[in-house]
């Protein structure tokens, strides 16, 4: 592998503005070969573009010995390379077991929760744009867009990974993990191995080492047309969006937190886009989506073409309901608002 | 298998009005499984609907005394329900060496067209709206949308086969393979081994018996998921046709065969949009888009952001071309068209 992919992703980076002059990157630093090569990048990349750089490692509590070398090893490459180094030990077996959790989920969890703690602090402290950055590439797209497509989650599912969420970057989405070993081996970098392999639950191992590689017998390119797809799939996202957004200026009226929508109007957009507008009319009440399932969706949009009175629940203490053919989102003892 | 599923199709062809009293029906009957189900319920349903029914087997020259065996099978059934029934023979290996096509595309081609002639001929002769009722289920559905997928092809790819499409309707697409068969079993009913499973290509064949299966165990519920993938994308393909109308009813100008679309104005919408604007602008002109490929898209939509006059190369003699910030299709040899 030669250096042609460190030059594409610094203009990959560079197109999609994923790191400007005087932003904060904060770096996933697990110590596997995709953070490694990614820490690597941006130290590369910190000769071209003023950035400040800090790797994080999570200690995650579990794999005794063999985590206690990750951190090891993490701490030393960071400051054999001059970068800034924290790291934080969380809880993930108790955590897990606390909340009914698999070790997976528990664990990429208290992952992001400490990320965004140490981003938030960071930024407080200096007042600087403060970004994460996460080293998924292409094979993890692709396992992300299958993973969907089979549990039926739709557009948003089939998007899969953001290039850029929020505060989060992911750089290294365009590219292929046997790119990134490549690029490791020819620059002799020596990393952790991913122990996770074997301990994480059995969908996403079995996606990654069965049906992909069954998938790219039937077409060679199969995980980059996965990581298309998914692009297109995102770009629609934020088309429906901006359609959904015009919407509910157009026919939507917002006051101390409910919103009325106009039914006539609604029932003249295609489900899809109905089931997107109620996202975004509860994510404007409530801040964030979080709680909100497809079922809410699907209830909210069944009760337009219910008759007046009906109501359905909705996450933290809202409801929906339907008076004088409008569509009313409020909390569950609020007043209703005219439209 | 209760006859429960004869009524919920029956409930599904109503819900859709794919077939409507009075219309004709031209059944593609190979006399395996799918089809002979197809052909039984649809007898069924002409005791609720008042219809035309015809079977049609298309002899594919291949497998001799095998499709021999199938082609009497199929008339013997049709007679024996009292269906009328036609037959034509056509000759898949000879199509298929001249055009340099595997033996099931070549059959693919060709059965179509038969039909197709068959569905003609009769409508003419009567006058009366005439469709071809197609076997294709939910297993098939879910093959198609991972073969698109895997090949990259974008929304239209993953909406895979639709429920009515032109003059063609496809019954069975919300039910399992395995619900025909069980419902077959119940009813007594042989049918012909569809031998294809071994003859077809390695694609289709390794999706089917070895992919899916591996989805499966992913998610139990993944073929139904696919399924359902595929009904959004279709919503969301229809919904992008009407935007993309909408756009050139405002946008374009459309004279003499060529068309004239301003490009300051494609230029406000999404990649995807404008690839299905380009998309529709060529189906005006031509009529069809089956010669259109994804490159001819991508080939139109980099010349709007190159210099005026460039043009490129589009099938059936028609050239894309920039002049003065308008975008305009023509034949080659034609004049331009002023906005």
């Amino acid at each position: 592998m030669q250096k042609g992919i460190d030059t594409e992703l610094f203009l990959y980076i560079k197109k999609y503005k994923l790191i400007l002059p005087g932003e904060q990157i904060l770096l996933a630093f697990s110590g596997g070969g995709d953070s490694l090569y990614l820490l690597y990048l941006l130290k590369e990349l910190q000769k071209h573009i003023a950035f400040s750089l800090e790797a994080m490692h999570v200690h995650h509590g579990i794999r005794g010995e063999k985590a206690e070398r990750d951190l090891q090893f993490s701490e030393n490459k960071a400051k054999e390379w001059g970068i800034p180094f924290t790291s934080v030990r969380v809880d993930v077996p108790a955590f897990s077991s606390e909340n009914g959790l698999g070790l997976e989920e528990a664990g990429r969890i208290l992952r992001y929760e400490a990320l965004e703690k140490r981003r938030a602090e960071w930024e407080a402290k200096t007042g600087v744009l403060t970004k994460i950055a996460l080293a998924q590439h292409m094979d993890d797209q692709a396992e992300t867009v299958i993973h969907n497509l089979l549990r039926g989650s739709g557009i948003s599912g089939l998007s899969g990974m953001k290039r850029e969420e929020g505060h989060r970057i992911r750089p290294l989405l365009s590219i292929r993990k046997q790119d990134i070993i490549g690029r490791l081996h020819v620059l002799s970098l020596q990393y952790m191995e991913d122990e996770s392999n074997e301990d994480l639950q059995f969908t996403r191992n079995y996606i990654r080492n069965s049906l992909i590689p069954a998938m790219e017998k039937v077409n060679t390119r199969a995980v980059q047309h996965l990581s298309k797809e998914a692009e297109l799939m995102n770009e629609l996202e934020l088309y429906l969006e901006k359609k959904a957004a015009d919407f509910l200026q157009c026919f939507g009226t917002e006051e101390e937190g409910k919103i009325a929508i106009s039914i006539s109007n609604l029932k003249e957009e295609p489900a899809f886009l109905r089931r997107e507008i109620y996202r975004m009319a509860v994510r404007r009440l409530q801040g964030e989506i979080r709680d909100l399932s497809g079922s809410h969706l699907y209830a909210l949009d069944s009760l337009i073409f219910a008759g007046s009175g009906k109501r359905t629940e909705l996450p933290k203490g809202y409801i929906g309901e339907i008076r004088n053919k409008v569509l009313y989102l409020r909390k569950r003892d609020g007043k209703v608002l005219d439209l």
